[in-house]
């Protein structure tokens, strides 16, 4: 049975042994500036995974891998435990965010418990900032659930600029450091600018960048190309091969009853 | 952890020491005449902040504040001690409505049992009433959940005439008159008529006015237009950062799925 | 506090006296049929109003009345004790069906155990049939939760039409029936054939003639007429404000958040 | 009362006396390949009905049969035992799919609830892939939650293309894979290839062929075509009579209420 939020940890979260980590938070979104950057982590860094998350409100579907296995949609937490002066990182990636208004509150309170069970102090959600249209120097533009924070973070490559963005932060990198903030949980969201019409590695490069610096982690960039032209291809396919069968789907279910 | 509707009272009820308080709901409709009457008093009066009100029903998202913070969609809820004649005052006010139709009557819910909490013997809600052309000098119309209140209330400029408005009243504004009834509470809900078109001060001043009249209240209404632009000037900015930042959103979600 | 589905008796159901009733069941639908003949009856017999159902999967709005007081949406069961050979009745009637799909399931469940409270041995589910076409000569066709049912009413004015509607009965009037069925209560759909473009008091005539004939009831259908150019004065009334209404709440629900 | 997945057993699992069933669920989807395939095997077959599953997640509405009795949407499961080399049969069949997302995941829950009540160790759920032009050589797709399944079932007239369905499989086929998966119970979605435009029996065909020779079972592949035919009428006729009472049904709801 599949519950309506379905978090499997591997094994429990004190056996990981992480100390005080800060978790990273990099879902699909504008750019998919923020998913690529997380993946990229998890990939180089040669995480752990810790958790598997698992949701009704996630698309009704399976995915079919190259081989012929399904693939249930979820999203992961990994772990990894540094062995110098960088902190123990808890990152969180995955598939899709919510279909679902409400759902996206629900499983951001899901993240915040699984963050709270971790002993995560700190949060940096990842995402991207679409212009609508190309920019020449991608940037890190950045918002905190502290003042403080906000200070800190401004000795970095960050900008935070008078009200921006302003239509807010939505989805899961701005809902967490909400909930974040009434948990007490110092949390900042590092949006790479981008035009927001194609999956951006060089958004993905300079937020890379801003986090290597102040996590003191140091993992290759080189990939990073690779792997969003490796996106881009999947997204185009998938996305060919879904108006074909969505629109099948969709004469169906006009048809109403069947007997 | 947010629950669905989540009340967070800064001290318990009777802590504020409140005796028979009137309750003012002012929450984001229609020329926004509600929320810019409320807002006002909570700002003259200097009300002291009690509840804070968060919700799954609220749209998935965070605000960015001028200086790079993040603000979690809430509303909250003031309270004023009189201290002469007029009424103590619980004032509701806030960001959103219910993004959905079920979370309306489970929002209302909240702000009734609220209400309960603090003895509150009788609700004003506010709002405005769009008639789709600019109106000169616009006025106050009434509607309440008791026959006696608007015998009452007929001795101040508020109109009660036959059967307006003919659509009912949509939102909080209207449901608090439905819920408040079935729990005894007498309520009315005021609405200054205006185009609809733009945020009103001049109709939200006729509301005002009615109300300082009817509590005994005194604030300056001066501000009020400088707050109408200032929203305006809000609302003009988001609509079109929201565009775009929407637009992106939604040409992800059709992706579909990403592995 | 308003439950999901909240239904309020005004004294105990036993507390009626009612014997082996026949419910009857009367909500807005296709050409308002069967809300036409469900008022009219409930009015002309003087019925007595029994119980309140209030639910969160009605529209979030009040309605107001022509005094100005406001009116929550909400159903009425009300009953009728017979004092000769005619059957007591169970009448329900209402503002509103179900605006979510799966409300529909959740009201209809509180019917059928309102239905059983009562003791009700029978249901008669009433609406309209549309054709899509004027109608000269409106008859009653029928559909059933049981072939012995088929067969005694097959011996009034009531055409089973091989499969037809085609597209099912939607909403309560079908779903008590499915309901109705599980739980071993008889029940029949009686629709009044009819162009589904207006009220429609001619096919509203015709369903209640075979329903008087088949419960040995004698009612006056004389103000039907006046009633449907009520209903249809109503509706064209709330049509022309709700259109302003709604587009005014939604332009400013468009606006996604306001601070 | 109708629970929001309500499943009801006939006796209970073990009385049925099955002995490491495999399940076939064949539901309304694209082409209707699965639901020819899975509802021709319960006839051929005269499996017994074990089980009814009806759903606050089908659509709000009953059919009308022939005879003007109606019919609660539903799914049904079906029990065949095996009287010799061929394994025994629970068969999923039935009226819809969820219509709702969220609903999805709550009836998939169930029916593997239902599997697992009945032993089942293998699942083979059957559906169309439509390729969005017509098909002359039909032939089978298949998916497997398990790398082992897929080089079993290679042996049989199944493809297994690089990354195919590229648009995942949406709906009941491929969701009980992904919880299958979790739940330890191996499962493989075999798919027509279908234009996907009509009912196609000569790709339920292929499908059929793929499983009698897997499941070493016999039946007649004759009424194939004749029930494709029947089911195209019906969809032809639910599709038209469906249009009017649909657009009826809606201009009633977009009045909004009616008192």
């Amino acid at each position: 049975m599949l519950k309506k939020v379905d978090v499997r940890f591997f094994k429990s979260p004190e056996e990981f042994g992480l100390k005080d980590p800060v978790m990273i938070e990099g879902l699909p979104g504008i750019g998919h500036v923020g998913k690529l950057v997380a993946d990229h982590l998890v990939k180089e860094l040669k995480a752990e995974k810790a958790v598997e998350i698992y949701s009704h409100y996630f698309p009704p579907q399976v995915m079919v891998e190259e081989d012929g296995t399904i693939k249930m949609p979820k999203n992961e937490v990994y772990v990894h435990k540094a062995n110098d002066v960088a902190p123990d990182l808890v990152i969180l990636v995955g598939d899709f965010q919510s279909i679902s208004n409400e759902g996206h509150f629900e499983l951001v309170n899901a993240y915040i418990d699984i963050a709270k069970k971790f002993g995560v102090k700190r949060i940096f959600t990842l995402g991207g900032y679409g212009i609508g249209k190309l920019v020449e120097e991608p940037y890190v533009l950045g918002a905190a659930n502290d003042p403080k924070l906000i200070e800190e973070l401004s000795q970095y490559d960050i900008q935070f600029e008078k009200g921006e963005p302003g239509g807010g932060i939505i989805g899961a990198s701005g809902l967490i450091l909400g909930v974040a903030q009434l948990e007490g949980i110092e949390s900042a969201c590092l949006m790479g600018v981008t035009s927001g019409y194609m999956v951006d590695p060089k958004s993905a490069k300079a937020v890379l960048e801003v986090l290597m610096k102040m996590l003191k982690i140091d993992v290759s960039v080189e990939a990073l190309e690779e792997r969003a032209r490796e996106m881009e291809r999947i997204i185009a396919h998938i996305r060919e091969m879904q108006e074909t069968t969505i629109q099948q789907w969709k004469s169906d279910e006009d048809l109403g009853y069947f007997r």
